[in-house]
């Protein structure tokens, strides 16, 4: 390691400049700016780390970029992306985003974290441990993609087309960061995401509202259904919906324990009074990191205007997004709520699904997360403060 | 009656003259159009029949005009408006709205029909009853507003301010229509309606989603309850609501089964599978006719765009419509929801009565009614549709 680390100070300047000249031309997925120049640079970063890069081709998206290098026992993938989020409002900047600027001893520029930043130093550290030490003694992939600021909408397909290639023991995520106490943060997965169009439709046109006696309304039919989806005591009851959930083991709980929440920070924000169900402590960091969600992020019916009018709606519709955890994932919930609906009458409820995602988490005792662990605690010679989860 | 049949026959050009002069100074309350011009020749119909008018002054509303005529053990009053809706739009019109127009033997004019129309009809009948009987054998108060096409906003105030004055026996509203058969129909009672607008806030801004484990959702507090408010059976369960509603007796369950009820045309009009329950017959008749509703006419909350926003909504709103029949009334009701949901756990939901009227029913035997129907008899010589109550 004092090998490395003198490599490092060495090549500081150099490094730097690899990483500045990488901060100057951006990739915006959405935009359509940039994707082969940054495709390009991405690679020759893991060529001039001795890494032989592969631009993959996915259809109607940027290319990924992927390279391996080393042998061994074990395979570690290493996942990045390479492009970044719109710079705008451009007036909020004291630098230009894309004219890479050092102050009070940081680095300012569009994607100088989140996720350039990490890929970069991520592929020179690999130069750094080869130059001092030799080749890796495990496997690593390297898996650059580029629209990861758009919601990764090829990521599914390339990963279903090249699962052997992507075989490995375990993965780093984007970066990480720190947390109020100065500490490195360390988590060890997403929830996942299902999000639902409902939606009912009760009569060819909106009725006045004298004929709600005998005639059906879809804003009722709505609320009556997703009331059976979720009790005022925040229990989702959808059959079979919470059976599935993963509960945490005595290491996960410890984790909690030890993990920070600044509940009256939270509380402030938000300004809320209470957490639901006036949860607080280890159970309200419980529901935090290891419970499903279901969410109603809209409402939409009749006539929303000041004052009355005497609508009979013959539309309603809601938008819901559930928040997954293990063994939650997008095509299984909308399974779920499908047969749940049909089974309590709400067969005129239409069910789509807008966007899935299914969750990850890597259990506290697997070998990737000690090696981490022990990594961050070796080279910060703090303890890092490890969320079992992240919440969104 | 064979001299007054004479009157009308011989007076039929003159009457239809006073009706025309009189439909071509329309009163728009809510364009403040024409009202003092409108309340003028109000009174001037009134005075020409032998009824000295009085125009009452109502702060902020069109005067009301007032007169009395006759003496007996009974009083009877006579409402209408003057009031007429706007015109537009013009250019549906066969011949302009204030130019009334003879067609096929129907006059054509704005407020020919709802309401001047039944208004002069009713004064020019006076008029020939005191030419041929003389006075009537009761007390006859006519009371006409000039408001009433924008919600009589000021008529509960006058009259709380003028009971004495306006104490009665019976009331005739407005007119009646013709039912699909060509039978006079007649209709003993207006459901009542309270109107409130229910909002709740959870937190001071909208949030992310990913927030929603632990943060409560308004839109979930909203729906929650509303769905204690009726079941997915159409019961509505706001504790002592239904206690009040007054059973329908044997005579009105009679007046039902004569009712007819053209369910296969409301069906394809509304585009309906089947009404609430799948009810149909005397059932339905009797939800349409004498239950209350409470009818979900809005919602609004969050996001209800295409796709997806993993919002989590800080404020959510709905527009909640009830329909009152005897002994329901908006203050009522107002208090028994607040109660209810007080009680339910929901102290949360601000509730704020938007615009409330008190529901008024005629019983079937009562001595109006039977006098209604006898006269109805008498002069088309068929048996009136009768309606017990009007479902709006």
């Amino acid at each position: 390691m004092e090998h490395f680390e003198a490599w490092a100070e060495t090549n500081f300047e150099e490094n730097l400049a690899v990483l500045i000249d990488y901060l100057r031309v951006p990739t915006l997925a959405g935009q359509g700016v940039g994707v082969p120049e940054g495709a390009e640079a991405t690679a020759a970063l893991l060529a001039a780390a001795g890494v032989e890069p592969r631009l993959i081709d996915v259809p109607g998206a940027p290319p990924v970029v992927y390279g391996e290098i080393g042998e061994g026992p074990r395979t570690l993938m290493v996942y990045d992306h390479y492009d970044v989020q719109p710079a705008e409002p451009l007036d909020l900047w004291t630098s230009a985003p894309y004219e890479p600027t050092i102050r009070d001893g940081r680095l300012y520029a569009r994607g100088a974290a989140d996720n350039r930043g990490e890929l970069a130093a991520r592929v020179r550290a690999l130069a750094g441990y080869r130059a001092t030490m030799g080749e890796p003694p495990l496997k690593i992939k390297f898996v650059f993609e580029g629209e990861e600021e758009i919601g990764s909408p090829h990521l599914g397909e390339f990963v279903a087309a090249n699962r052997d290639m992507l075989e490995a023991d375990g993965c780093l995520w984007e970066g990480g960061g720190w947390d109020d106490d100065g500490n490195p943060e360390m988590t060890l997965g997403l929830k996942g995401i299902a999000y639902f169009d409902l939606r009912v439709r009760s009569a060819d046109a909106d009725l006045h509202s004298s004929l709600a006696a005998i005639v059906p309304d879809a804003a009722w039919r709505l609320v009556w259904a997703l009331a059976s989806l979720k009790d005022a005591d925040e229990r989702i009851t959808i059959e079979g919906f919470m059976a599935r959930v993963v509960e945490p083991g005595p290491e996960d709980l410890a984790l909690l324990e030890r993990l920070p929440l600044n509940e009256a920070k939270i509380r402030e924000t938000t300004g809320i009074a209470r957490f639901v169900n006036g949860l607080t402590g280890l159970a309200l960091k419980r529901k935090l990191y290891f419970e499903p969600t279901c969410t109603i992020c809209g409402l939409t019916s009749g006539y929303g205007g000041p004052g009355a009018k005497t609508v009979l709606p013959a539309e309603a519709s809601a938008k819901v997004d559930f928040r997954l955890v293990p063994d939650l994932d997008p095509p299984t919930v909308e399974r779920l709520l499908r047969d749940h609906l049909d089974r309590h009458g709400f067969a005129d409820i239409e069910t789509r699904l807008i966007s899935g995602v299914a969750p990850a988490r890597s259990p506290v005792n697997a070998d990737i997360v000690r090696a981490a662990i022990a990594t961050a605690r070796a080279i910060w010679g703090m303890e890092p403060a490890v969320s079992p989860n992240s919440p969104g």
